[in-house]
């Protein structure tokens, strides 16, 4: 088993099999010990964190199977922090996909002269480029394409899937009492047909969430939800 | 004659028959003394630059109307360094629209682990909104529709008539040496039926061109194309 990618919040191993092996760390993106999951930088670390979030994770890519939506997940070993997946080719040096019911975050900072702060949006989707150095910045449909990175056709998929997965995210949330502000995921290509598919994971750490008018934090999301 | 609008690069007037009248200063964008299209200070002022910018914006605006391609346009006046021009309703608080033949400027910031500096791009049209304080950040043709700023049906026409009269102006550039970069462009609704057209301007100090492998000042490049 080869290292192969050291990320913010999780290693990804080659298995002998050709599969991938991620290892969950307890680390999270924010500043100052203060967790943002739109951040680029580690900004605290919390023991069990990784394991909540391979549990969170391993509970919704089960959710996805059951209904038939494509995600690259194998299994899960919660106990070694790790999940076991298929190998997926990356759009280009890799995509965030975000799905916004409320107005928070780098959208906000974006777009203030026109919305206020937490307005409802209609399960608005946005894409940003993987590229800390830049910031991630946000990109249209046409340069994904015009850059080779993503097809208009694919482009349709993967904005059609997102909405469903989030659909999805937020009704689970919302039994626990939570509403979803916003959430973000990873999609790669898997198998010789390129079939677009969820990768990477769903974790308190990959969304905003609010309840009783107070984000919730990442651990206290992945209690409520797995309790 | 009452003036409703102090702009960067110009400022703007009401007239007594509803009609606007602009006056274009001798300020041009950029910063510490040199030329940026994209910038959103006054980098410089040069004598007679808003004089020319107006004789370069009347020829354009005079060869779109041949072409029955619909501005804001009505007369100019050098002299006096104005234009008058039809009322519009702007979309939102202002768009710019850019259409790119290569990757320079912001482009180049936000996408350059995609593209090399000065890679052709096939006239891509972007828009960012105006917005000083954001740093004018760009949108997508879906957060536009969302936002109420312009219906897909308008982001349509807009696309359409930018790679029009971009192409315009890249043949008519051609024709003096130069090679066109990008250019943007503003555009505004008029009439009941809100008719889609170019307002703003068309001069030196919207464009990036190219001779001899060198970047072409706004007032040498209108000098080129006027003379």
């Amino acid at each position: 088993m080869k290292l192969i990618y050291t990320g913010k919040t999780k290693n990804v191993y080659l298995l002998e099999d050709g599969n991938y092996l991620l290892k969950f760390k307890d680390d999270m993106t924010g500043e100052n010990g203060v967790f943002d999951p739109g951040s680029n930088t580690v900004g605290l670390t919390v023991e069990g964190a990784g394991r909540a979030g391979l549990r969170l994770t391993k509970m919704f890519f089960e959710i996805l199977k059951d209904k038939g939506i494509p995600t690259h997940y194998i299994d899960a070993d919660i106990d070694a922090a790790t999940m076991t997946v298929k190998p997926a080719k990356l759009f280009g040096n890799g995509l965030e996909v975000i799905c916004r019911y409320r107005a928070v975050g780098s959208f906000l900072r974006r777009y203030g002269k026109y919305v206020e702060e937490g307005q409802p949006l209609d399960a608005f989707v946005e894409v940003t480029l993987k590229d800390d150095a830049r910031q991630d910045p946000p990109i249209t449909e046409d340069a994904l394409d015009m850059l080779g990175i993503l097809s208009h056709d694919e482009y349709k998929v993967l904005k059609e899937l997102t909405r469903k997965i989030a659909g999805i995210v937020k009704e689970e949330l919302a039994k626990k009492g939570m509403e979803l502000y916003d959430i973000k995921f990873e999609f790669g290509r898997i198998g010789e047909d390129n079939q677009i598919v969820l990768i990477d994971e769903i974790s308190g750490g990959n969304m905003r969430a609010f309840k009783d008018g107070k984000q919730v934090e990442p651990l206290e999301l992945e209690k409520l939800m797995l309790e």
